[in-house]
């Protein structure tokens, strides 16, 4: 193979060399948003790791570096909370040119530390060098009670499917911000939510305490995309009501469904709850709004009501590093 | 500040955003080579990162792609030893151009998966993306028993001054490698510890355990900038002779000497002693030379052993990103 149709192969070519990715003290490795350690009975490490890098991820020209600082941070920390687990420590590897390390570094580090502080999560260590392009990989540690994890492939058909927040308003932002000259208007919702996104920690560490999600993962890529790979892990398949999508304000319903549908960087919570749940799951959860957008169905891949009841196959059609570029 | 000096002054703005460091869980932060994390009561996890990049830390026309996979993880796990703990699992954040994700990647996983069988070290996750050059970020998570840690701030005057293996060794081996024109000889010893070193795992546990080290770390940039560091953190200094330094065969002595005090990436162990355990050093570990080196002394910088007992300044001038490119 010279070239790989996309991330997800690349991930499978990976693993294949490194079976079994499991051990007694790696209790989850390759496929999932985290990896689980158990160094003792009780409670278990949660690791992950998120590259961050100009060009692929953000743009010097256009991401403030404030911004770089505290999403680099966040949507690791994200895959944290996608778990149930809660971020502790975390390692920064940085590469920088040389003219990124006056103001620019300053800035970055600005972010990085207000990121932290909201997550209370300590910077553990890492590694510099010098490089050609801003590159960064963060690596975040946190922990989960035994047995507290959810997975991605836990979902079962008939459990109901919500998501957290709104779909699709990062990518809005995003194109807010690449049309934008010079300063960034920090009190447009979508712009901020591009920049700043809040991993949904508290909201995973409840729904993993009250084992109310049967499967959850983070929306990084869009939910065409993580949607299929929530059910491909469960082995089932999912039909959506657009109708029910959590749109941001603002934009036309055609043009903001297709936003919610497959695009990127929103890093809300997608999760399945067995329906005899559902009522526990709140309408808001600490301000954060709950949304039920579909169901898990029996194995046939992705599904979308249209008018009348009929539905038609749902593409993946997020994010993928191999494919698209910010 | 605009441009830093070297690593340790970037290091140092870094850690200064992010003070405190430390905290219940997160034992020791920013400044050794590792950072531990303990969830509970008994065992430590101990964690580190590493950059390892084409260009800087590499040559794609010259490493051969299972030494790249070799020694990304192998250097990294370097710095779980010179804690005294034991790697356990670890992410791989992988960024490919797509001329490098056939051949090289298959012989790049080869390489890596033969470092983690060795090192018993499993995959636990990671990122995959695309990139123009090759970026490799390797997170080691390991593990050690409570209070068996290791640091760099722990030596104390009088101690003695040991190191693992020979040293400048594998800078040799660089310098063979870049006359190298096509294949490479793997028979060439110093070839071999340049590209597939191996991290002193066993021996940095032994200590750890015995509680015969006050102060270690690994030598990754060169003995003369590494014994800065450890002798900083202690606040203390040192004093080398150069007439132990274990010198690699076949090299005119002057030569040796100066590869020996300023050489890069033999990823060997140096550690303090207290000079009533100087006896249980033995002079050989399971087929590793162990050799006093010098002592640590009050205050006052690192020095070197001239003829007739004279001694002088040993500045440190070992490998550093931001001064050297490979």
């Amino acid at each position: 193979m010279n070239r790989f149709r996309d991330e997800d192969a690349l991930v499978k070519e990976i693993a294949r060399h490194f079976l079994p990715s499991r051990g007694q003290q790696l209790r989850l490795g390759i496929g999932d948003d985290a990896a689980l350690w158990q160094p003792k009975p009780g409670v278990a490490g949660v690791l992950t790791s998120d590259w961050f890098l100009e060009g692929s991820h953000f743009l010097r020209e256009k991401h403030p570096p404030d911004s770089v600082g505290w999403k680099c941070l966040a949507r690791a920390a994200s895959d944290i909370a996608a778990m149930g687990g809660t971020p502790r420590c975390f390692l920064l590897n940085l590469a920088l040119p040389e003219n990124a390390t006056g103001k620019w570094l300053n800035s970055f580090l600005g972010g990085l530390r207000r990121a932290a502080r909201s997550l209370d999560c300590l910077l553990a260590g890492g590694d510099t060098t010098r490089s050609e392009r801003i590159l960064i990989s963060v690596t975040v540690i946190g922990e989960i009670a035994e047995g507290r994890e959810v997975l991605r492939s836990g979902a079962d058909v008939g459990d109901l499917l919500y998501v957290s927040g709104t779909l699709g308003e990062a990518e809005h932002g995003l194109r807010v911000l690449r049309k934008s000259r010079g300063k960034v208007n920090h009190k447009n919702g979508a712009l901020r939510k591009h920049l700043y996104p809040e991993p949904r920690v508290e909201l995973g560490c409840w729904l993993a305490e009250q084992k109310l999600a049967t499967a959850m993962m983070d929306v990084s890529d869009g939910l065409s995309s993580d949607l299929a790979r929530l059910c491909a892990a469960s082995g089932v398949g999912a039909l959506i009501d657009p109708g029910r999508l959590p749109l941001p304000g603002g934009i036309a319903v055609n043009s903001a469904q297709q936003l919610a549908l497959h695009g990127g960087d929103d890093y809300e919570l997608l999760f399945a709850v067995s329906s005899r749940n559902a009522a526990r799951i709140p309408a808001m959860f600490r301000k954060l709004r709950l949304t039920q957008i579909g169901e898990i169905t029996k194995s046939g891949g992705l599904r979308i009501v249209e008018r009348d009841g009929v539905t038609k196959a749902l593409h993946a059609a997020g994010w993928d590093p191999f494919r698209n570029k910010i």
